[in-house]
């Protein structure tokens, strides 16, 4: 095999969607700064047991090991950015308040997520902890809208939502194996109610029929009412709803929906979930939500919200940006040549300067303009 | 052991750091982008033998090796990014002319460089394919110049320059086992003559004298003249120290050094070879040179010089810049604050909003101003 063959859902990125995913990178993490977010950068790797700590399972297949040379014990290349903030959170920072953290960085995958999708997205992520109250969904939400709205994509956006609580509550008391229970979030996942059916066969009937209940319970707001009728009465129902209720009402006039199987994404979603669409992408762009207890394991259970959005996915859905065109300049030690270059460059230009023999090349960078001499002054003027 | 500690020679980068990694980051691409070098990303993830195509023994051992679930195939995670880069250039892009690329992200190597290195060094790079005139060397050392400058580190900087091609001209002709070589070249890198003399009793006495001849040649230009004098003329020799003589001249007034033993870095340098040295540190913050024949285990064996320097050392020796305050404001659905605080964070503002219970807190976002209202009217005043 030829090397220069790179494994399968693994690419390089070429300069000008390089250059675009940089531009997309500094604008999310503008926007979050701008919302009062502190960037963190935690490593790569880590030992798998902190890495993995009350992840679930999805997560340790989807985790790269390796071995550390140095101590010996196993380490894992992180396959989700989100259990490590949450032990920055816990650990490092350690604050009493509130803590707004964001990241940006490449997460590696050891099968991709989808048919089509890279093992190594580049993961952009906010967070919120330290805050349990519903303020804290919103400003997660805004947040995320607005990062889109940053990058370019104002039209086409649907905030699709649910709610962990209502089918944990619906499992509540019902004795059911890992193995079933996975397979019951994929019945509900596929809205497969025949599948549903077979596998509830012995639960109790409340349970049984809230599970297929929500099958059908996706769409617009009137799901909500429709949802308060239909499933078991249950104050963790009552406070899902309500909750969802009150933050799409807060989100400034994004369209929104509501899919109440969702179960899509990471095992650790305790309350709201959510995912934002694009027109034209069939997965959600973005994913975020409510994960109470995610930092449990590393000794400290604080609240948390947060969402995450892959710039690889995300580059390939918003409008493309043309280049700033690029001045030509000379090679040479000509008088005032070097200081006339840096003034341009000092500006922001681009000044591409000629090496001998190659006057006549293209690349990304188009010059439409050129730095001649005149009298003993360096000018630029349009090719 | 506690699920919070990082693994040796790993560590999280907090706030004010990370902060300031990234305006680094920022800088530095800016800086290329100023010259004209185009940003690729290449993968983290490569199949062993095209990460390590050509590069030698050092960086094998510095590579973690993976096994791809999808082929079975060996993978190695980057140690370094040059090989990825003369690939892209090799088949890529595959111009005929000249090739500025430049990259920023992550490494990660099995073994600390020295004792008090990161195993994840983040390293920012840029490299000029297709011309093997000294112009592209002169470019080279140009841009790693301003990119230091860029990032603040305008005095204490020293330019120190090697030649490949005079320690191999050296071993031209000598049947030496590369076990023996490796021993040389550290004799060499530490100057320890008495341990060079012994591992090159049965060379050729003109290797041997001009390699004894090395571990004196370093310092300020006279090395050249003493260089000519001292070392076996051959046309090697000549062309290395006329190509230092004349790049050493169009460094825009930058303080340089020779040290000719100078072998330390990577296996793959052919010609050229530097280090930047800032005061106070003791290695090498930047190293480059010329590496011509990084791609021809690509197919494409093209004029290569570039340079390399990693963002978390840079950022413990540049001059930290404070954070611009933020503005407080309170949270609420009162008439116009939505759109006020939308309004200052599109002029680059930090509005942090206080969530209920948190009023009193203190983050990375100092507030010296805050958002009130009076009359109608949303006003930004000091606290």
């Amino acid at each position: 095999m030829s090397a220069w063959v790179l494994p399968d859902h693994i690419a390089d990125v070429l300069p000008s969607e390089a250059r675009h995913i940089e531009e997309l990178r500094r604008e999310l993490l503008d926007t979050a700064r701008g919302y009062g977010y502190e960037l963190v950068m935690p490593p790569l790797l880590e030992h798998l047991e902190s890495l993995l700590s009350g992840t679930g399972e999805a997560l340790d297949l989807q985790t790269f090991k390796l071995v550390d040379q140095l101590s010996g014990r196993t380490m894992g290349l992180r396959a989700d950015t989100t259990p490590q903030v949450a032990r920055i959170d816990a650990h490092l920072l350690n604050r009493q308040g509130v803590a707004r953290l964001c990241y940006c960085g490449p997460v590696v995958h050891t099968r991709p997520d989808r048919p089509h999708a890279t093992r190594e997205p580049l993961q952009f992520g906010a967070e919120i902890y330290g805050h349990a109250g519903l303020e804290a969904d919103t400003e997660t939400l805004l947040l995320a809208l607005d990062s889109l709205r940053s990058a370019g994509l104002r039209q086409g956006v649907i905030v699709d939502m649910a709610d962990a609580r209502i089918v944990r509550s619906l499992f509540a008391g019902v004795p059911v194996d890992a193995a079933v229970l996975g397979r019951v979030h994929t019945a509900l996942a596929t809205k497969d109610a025949s599948a549903l059916r077979a596998l509830t066969r012995d639960f109790p009937a409340a349970s049984r029929e809230g599970l297929l209940a929500l099958v059908q319970l996706y769409g617009d707001a009137s799901v909500l009412d429709e949802a308060a009728k239909v499933l078991p009465a249950s104050a963790a129902v009552r406070d899902a709803l309500s909750d969802l209720r009150q933050l799409a009402s807060r989100l400034d006039g994004a369209k929104v929906s509501f899919d109440l199987s969702d179960l899509r994404g990471y095992a650790y979603y305790s309350g709201m979930r959510f995912g934002i669409y694009v027109d034209g992408v069939s997965d959600a762009l973005v994913r975020g939500g409510r994960y109470d207890e995610v930092g449990a394991v590393f000794g400290r259970n604080r609240p948390a919200v947060g969402f995450s959005v892959d710039l690889r996915e995300l580059v390939g859905v918003v409008p493309t940006r043309p280049l700033r065109a690029a001045i030509r300049a000379p090679w040479g030690e000509a008088a005032g040549l070097h200081a006339a270059i840096a003034a341009l460059r000092g500006r922001g230009e681009t000044v591409v300067r000629v090496l001998p023999g190659h006057d006549s090349e293209i690349d990304e960078f188009h010059c439409d303009r050129e730095l001649v001499e005149h009298a003993g002054q360096w000018n630029v003027q349009a090719i």
